[in-house]
């Protein structure tokens, strides 16, 4: 490494993440090259349409950066700084940051550190650590135009953003801003109304058949406010359905007998909860088989694991875990049933990076349905990119893969992630061109489908 | 790489599969040559030794690529070619050639992309991607003597061919093969007289008894049966019995109580067939240790997963999908009664990576008689293959392994399945002598007994 | 590799364990130079403290290295050496260092067989691979006063040594090597009094309850005995407490309940044996929040797994092989209740690779009472440690590391074990400085601190 090197931030470096062997990088680069400016099809995530709605700019810096991303708020706590510290009722944002600065040397390695520096550098021009001195520097360039949303929406090249969204959502967000020009999509997430095991759904399932069952009553009135809610989705531009589920574990029953159970559960009878959620999963795909909304599944998190923090906090505040997952026998029943439906997609996630080469390549190489969702959560990383795609390839090769996706809550981090993919998808190519088991061409075709064919195409954009 | 290197087909490169690393690649290609040229000892796989006994030219280029290999079938209808047009009746195999040929860019960075470019360069002179018009000029070959089964048998190098066979197989072909001096050994493999689970297994031990149980009836003739045939498939060469197991539990019974759930199962309750699955894998174990047949298993696969396609297409046709293993307390019983006996050998596949560290490198670096299978059918592939040897030979060294095998029904993919292994063995070994954990003059001696000698002395050829 | 190179012993090699490109190996040679002499810190282990208090010189190499080392024997035995030539009674050392010798070349690319040679070259000079004639030389060397155990201490660079010790333990020898200002500080395993499922438990109890329960009886008497005890240590320089259990499964029951059950059990009844061991692990985890040791819990194994080995040899002869583990799940109740507790620190051991990634990152990475504990057992291997490393780092980052843990009954494999560790630590930073994620600086930061700074912050030494 040369001296000038090392005297610029690492997120200036334009080999950055490229392999070490310099042959390799050289063709790493190469392939980056043809897909650094491609626009951003980011199709699944959790960033607040109202924020583009309403245009505002951002507070400061812990605002943006801290308080509202679990990534950040569970490091910081892990290494010691109490959540208290950070979002306890009358923290101002200035001692939030302070307390991220404080913790900020923990992040080195991390997938998060390396995002955040390259936001800080790329976004602000920040050099150095960041710092509680920044604090009114940045807040500063925040209150700027080009910083407001909607300037950074255009600046970061997004084509699509999807948000997540309660299927009674009215969606007018969307609405807004389609008329707007911005193409921000909804996604059907129907989880509070099919987890028939946790608190609240009983009530949940009662204001959705209320508000869209039409005057039906009962699972028949259950089954119309889902497929009426999807139709509404997909009136505003919905593309998927995702399912934040327990396990993957699908169950067919037939139609009587799921009636007779939703009645149980709506009795108060919750020992069959489990049988209900894995059928309504099951119940889902044919739904999206119908729809055509493509259906994601996002298994094997167990929520909330630390009750103190859940009870003072809330969820999403960086204390779920992730847990086993086993999807050739749970999804057996909804793949042989759909698995080769017309127009069907399935896309899934985990994890669980044992999945990779035993379960998920296998699905993804034997059924045309199922696609290979990008590495999630704590997987989302360039390491662990690295491995899943070194996992999967062999089996399912290129075609299968979802696309990129960075389910984030943190709209400034997306360049980046989105960055850090296709550099990382370039090393493994290029690992596989100078390994001569793959000409660069048809490297350069893959990176480019990979990048922006794929998104388009599983996701039906 | 240079711009020649560009211009030729990636299976002409004498480096291909060779680390980056110039001087890592360097130590690799020295060890590589030591076993390019070796023999190839294929001690257990899928060919047909009819194929071999009538020697028939090889009709057409879908007839040996295609249609029998699962392999190729699941990813061609994985990225959108129905099994319909490739296996239906009355598809003619020029109509399947198209459909392999219009799915082919979609095996890029697989291993059945990697092994096909191989063959169809290695075999046929090949240097573009297969289209359909190449179906005439690859058909005109293989009717040309050179491409008959006996004369790839040679070609291939192959001194060693085992076969998988049903107990009941007079192995009348390898007879026929053996007295014209191909050395086509049969392999016992008893699953359908024991997997008393799967529809069927009432009706075959009533043929087995019947056939081979020398008037004796029940549990002692069932007992008989096998053991007598195993007999017979030993006096017809065969040097291993192979056990396709859904997990590798093993309970051992007294001979009584066997006996009753013998009797009990064939009255139709099913009700204990899982454990008498288990004790028939521990009896297994016990035979092999008096009559010396190595024991191999296969364990781990949900066959079958889409019922469609096993309805319309049969089994061995792209859709069965690993599951999760456990290897330590399945095979307690087995291993504390028969691990250390003299002569035993047990060889370990497994389709789930997490055993390789976890419980196949300690039970490998424990146990005289267990071996470690080879990467085994999603994970026979360059980089699955490296990660087996990364994660086992810290634990196990290399004196523990089975040498390579193919198991294949791919008759023209052995050669290059074994070179691909050589080339990867060769790689692993040359990072360790660069990373001063081994001296060149070991590793070299290591890389000939991989490929030599393990399986001729773990094997018992 | 130069012809030097190749006429120098693998061990003496400066670069050896470093990558293989040049760019990254130079980065690792200068952080490898920054914590190459620092003093060894070795929390967790298993020399017998008495070797050091008698300080008689070791009698011969077979008694160092082979008979007292599980890993050693087991690869003997799994590669044709039967026990009964290392182990029997009245093998003659020298037979035992035969027998081992006549094994060495399969110890190549193993762990075990890294250390050895390390320990052959550099503690002895031994430049070729050891050989009978080679009994006597190391016998005449280990007779001399350098080759003392406690001139082997100052040697090694020791600065901690902790022994492993039964919670009736009088600690004498802690006491005499204090005096003699030796830090050897004991650790508190109270295993065989927990683990109410294993043969001998009520015996144990029972002794415990009255060598320590100051004639409380019963529930009240067991854990009076168990925290008195731990003070006695406490007092005795023990950091930290260890917990080898089946699984890291807790529960939490109320006093009574607690009580109710230990009587039951007491009194034959073991149908609930594994929910007292679950709520027992909780019970500790809440005498460490008062007390102050650490909690270090290794989990996963099936201990002596060969019934006959360990009817004729006992345990800690080769036979424990690993099992899956979950976390997750297991550990919830004692983390809700104590993961943010002040001053809890809860390290974390596996031999389940799987729960790198998706549980102990996680889990790291969200709890600040929760550290990494260094790869164990079968995965303290240069590749092994690379992989956990690449496997946590970009969720939990560098701060939540335990530092290296030898966990050895080797005395003589400390030094070579923490010196692959430093060395392995360094490629992983190197890399990440290659790939732009770290600074050079940072590297060189983190380092020391996971070398130096992490045993002494998680261990409180």
């Amino acid at each position: 490494m040369t001296a000038a090197a090392r005297l610029t931030p690492l997120a200036a470096d334009p080999d950055r993440l490229f392999p070490a062997d310099p042959g390799t990088r050289a063709v790493a680069r190469g392939l980056f090259d043809l897909v650094e400016r491609r626009p951003i099809l980011s199709v699944h995530g959790h960033v607040d349409p109202a924020m583009l709605v309403e245009d505002r700019p951002f507070a400061d810096p812990a605002t943006l950066f801290v308080t509202p991303d679990h990534y950040v708020l569970r490091l910081l706590q892990a290494t010691g700084t109490p959540l208290e510290r950070l979002l306890g009722a009358g923290v101002p944002p200035r001692a939030a940051w302070t307390g991220f600065c404080d913790g900020w040397r923990h992040f080195a390695g991390t997938a998060s550190g390396y995002w955040l520096a390259g936001e800080l550098y790329h976004l602000f021009g920040l050099e150095a650590d960041p710092s509680p001195a920044h604090f009114d520097e940045l807040s500063d360039q925040l209150a700027r135009p080009e910083f407001r949303p909607r300037a950074l929406f255009a600046r970061f090249g997004l084509e699509v953003l999807a948000t997540t969204d309660d299927p009674l959502d009215p969606l007018s967000p969307h609405r807004t801003l389609a008329a707007a020009g911005l193409r921000v999509i909804p996604t059907f997430r129907p989880d509070r109304y099919v987890a028939a095991s946790t608190p609240g759904w009983a009530d949940a399932v009662d204001r959705l058949i209320g508000e869209a069952g039409a005057g039906h009553t009962g699972y028949a009135g259950y089954l119309y406010a889902l497929e009426s809610r999807r139709a509404h989705f997909i009136d505003h531009g919905a593309v998927s359905a995702d399912h934040g589920v327990a396990t993957p574990r699908t169950l067919r029953l037939d139609r009587a007998d799921a009636a007779t159970l939703f009645d149980e559960l709506r009795g108060g009878d919750l020992s069959r909860a489990a049988d209900f959620e894995a059928h309504m999963l099951y119940v889902m795909a044919g739904l999206s088989v119908r729809d055509g909304l493509v259906m994601t599944v996002h298994p094997g998190i167990y929520r909330n694991h630390h009750q103190p923090t859940w009870a003072a906090f809330g969820p999403d505040t960086g204390h779920d875990i992730p847990v086993r997952t086993d999807f050739t026998a749970g999804l057996q029943p909804l793949l042989s049933d759909f698995g080769t439906a017309p127009g069907f997609h399935l896309v899934l996630f985990t994890t669980d990076e044992t999945t990779y080469s035993r379960e998920l390549a296998p699905l993804a190489g034997c059924y045309p349905s199922v696609y290979l969702g990008a590495p999630w959560w704590f997987l989302d990383a360039p390491d662990a990119i690295r491995r899943f795609r070194e996992a999967v390839t062999e089996t399912a090769g290129f075609a299968k893969s979802s696309g990129f996706v960075d389910d984030t809550r943190g709209f400034c981090s997306i360049p980046v992630r989105h960055d850090t993919a296709r550099r990382v998808e370039a090393g493994v190519l290029a690992r596989l061109v100078v390994e001569r088991r793959l000409t660069e061409e048809r490297a350069a075709e893959i990176i480019v489908d990979l990048i922006d064919g794929a998104p388009r195409r599983v996701f039906k954009l």
